[in-house]
């Protein structure tokens, strides 16, 4: 951990244990971590896969996106495989807010890694375990990871249903998402405890939550009659995208009447106002297909800008698409922070991420950027109480391996 | 409301006074709601646009994604334009511990709806408005949509990269997944309000919290390098897909060098784990096209079911992929709750949707379901302090419309 200010925001001072790799639990420790929170990220002497799963960088072992999901953390490596690697981690339980953790709970339970199990010491305990499935229904030991959720949850069936064939979302999706979802969860049994004096139990499901999360969107007719179709059309379908200009492509949102309307007008057709296909929102939502295409048959005729400027003009929600370079060039995510020029001690000048979420009782978000692995074991275990010549032992063999 | 039991769970007894509609704020309470919090949503005398946009229903404003995204909420209309309209705003603003909004800012400083004006009288209030874009830079005037949004964060250019044109993703996805951060948001709020005895204000921006999710998976060797390239190569691969079976598809995720040499055993190439393409993680992501390749035309001998007991007999991890009807149907999703059958007041027999996250502290999860339009307004009123002379004219009036 660098010099710099230490974590501010509404969750500081709360000690987070956190036992994840990858995407799902780094996700949900981040949003803490942004907020104040301090993560002591425990990691396998191997390091969280992620280090090398997520590109290549300076270092090998600090992948871009390891770098992005982690900053703000704090890494010690232990070997759980020894006794004496368990019993740094029951310390460092024992002293945690939160223990965060998405390994499988065989695994848990034969580290003594369990509710029951670290309750009567730290009954303050939030202990989160983000599951793949939950453990009332039968897929409870079946293996999960993003894609495999993604393919079961209905968000591949969903850009099926538009492209043809079932395919990934270009994201580690549903991961990503249910990472988010368990740092609320976190943070309700947090503020619960606040009132009660005592912590809880979390299971996150990954599997439920994105179920849920594509359900609320796609259950659709289906809701009421067993035999009903599924799946929203005004978002199933295939125009649902930026529509081309002669230079580029605009995103165009005009859902109310006085939006549609104006659209109408801004293209030259404002007597499509009265055409029953589309003189009202339930009229456009029977004839999305037809709306759709009337739109995208449009706007070849002029620029981006000309189109911006001209929706801008009559209150016609729109702005440009951007690709992936655009967005890392636009002013306004440097204005807010978003985007930083940073120095990071090993990997040298990079562009960082900030917290997108301000709250007026919090300064600046200053974190330090992610760690090497085990970068911070001496500090995390003198913070924990072990003398300096227990650090000295335990630094020295191969429990908690020196940093990297 | 019906008369089932009121929300359980760790916000229970947390008043929200929820001035949002569509998606992004309705995702948000729908959050709070699940985990006890009672939810007043004031809408305006035509209601939610989500009622009518939202697909077909028995009733004409009780939409599916109307329904699921606002069970456990109350609903009562108010027509803010009138002064009689804005003084029960702020008497209700009054009384919450926190009040959500995704007005824009000309909008609620018109309606005396800002932190500066409610602070004073309601100290401890958590004030949180989910914005198109931060106020410190240049797009915060601008208008924001979901596919705006999309459109702007680099959804749909990852997207394009994959399929050769920007589309956007078909849900809600930006709406949705800001929803859920603002809801984490909220609560972290209310946890610093229970250490520090003051409420704050909240801005969730949806185009920094969506470039956020984006760049954090996706700025990859740009991070280190202005001129380097963005995309992480393994999800934005074209065959990033479930694989096709002999009689279906099949989502494998194999990741670890112990999982995909068992997928090489699986499929009777034992010889590929030296193959230098495939030997290793690192290699693995090198060679990622050809190892996607390979997975995909290994597949197509036997069916799903019988790869799947394959892949589970070898611990390698794999599921079937399902459509949105098949998702309806998995058991697991009924034994833990998360669908079940209700009977909705005024909608009659439906599927609904249950709270995916699991908290032991916390009884089952029995909302009531979503509410038709105005239909609490006399209870809320009564809660707020009205007498019966004074809701009497109110529902009499214009001013809170009597229920549908």
């Amino acid at each position: 951990m660098s010099g710099r200010a230490a974590g501010q925001g509404p969750l500081s001072g709360v000690k987070v244990l956190d036992l994840t790799a990858v995407v799902v639990g780094p996700a949900c420790t981040l949003t803490l971590a942004e907020q104040g929170a301090q993560v002591i990220k425990l990691e396998a002497p191997e390091g969280d896969l992620l280090r090398k799963l997520g590109g290549p960088a300076p270092s090998p072992d600090m992948s871009p996106k390891f770098i992005h999901f982690n900053r703000g953390k704090r890494s010690i490596a232990v070997d759980l495989k020894t006794a004496a690697g368990r019993g740094v981690l029951a310390r460092l339980a024992e002293q945690a807010d939160v223990l965060v953790t998405n390994m499988r709970g065989g695994a848990l339970e034969r580290l003594g890694i369990t509710w029951e199990a670290l309750r009567p010491r730290n009954p303050r305990l939030v202990f989160c375990v983000i599951a793949g499935f939950g453990r009332r229904g039968r897929h409870h030991d079946s293996p999960a990871y993003d894609t495999i959720i993604q393919g079961m949850s209905g968000f591949a069936a969903a850009l099926g249903r538009v492209l043809g064939a079932p395919r990934f979302a270009p994201f580690v999706l549903c991961d990503h998402i249910t990472g988010i979802i368990a740092s609320q969860a976190i943070t309700a049994a947090l503020y619960a405890r606040e009132r009660s004096g005592e912590g809880q139990a979390i299971e996150v499901p990954m599997y439920e939550s994105m179920a849920h999360f594509v359900l609320t969107e796609h259950m659709f007719r289906r809701t009421f009659d067993p035999k009903g179709p599924t799946g929203d059309p005004r978002v199933m379908n295939p125009d649902a995208k930026p529509i081309p200009t002669k230079d580029g492509y605009i995103a165009v949102s005009a859902n109310t009447d006085a939006q549609a309307f104006a659209f109408f007008a801004a293209i030259g057709r404002p007597e499509l106002q009265d055409d029953p296909r589309f003189n009202s929102v339930a009229a456009r939502f029977r004839n999305v297909d037809a709306y759709f295409t009337l739109r995208a048959e449009a706007l070849r005729s002029r620029t981006t800008a000309e189109w911006a400027a001209e929706f801008r003009r009559r209150e016609i929600p729109a702005m440009p698409y951007a690709t992936i370079e655009g967005l890392l060039e636009d002013p306004h995510l440097w204005e807010t922070g978003l985007l930083r020029r940073e120095v990071h001690p090993t990997e040298g000048a990079m562009t960082g991420l900030g917290r997108p979420v301000t709250f007026s009782a919090a300064g600046p978000d200053a974190l330090p950027l992610a760690p090497r692995l085990s970068a911070d074991a001496a500090a995390v275990l003198a913070e924990a109480g072990y003398t300096e010549a227990e650090i000295a032992a335990l630094l020295g063999g191969a429990v908690v391996p020196p940093p990297a």
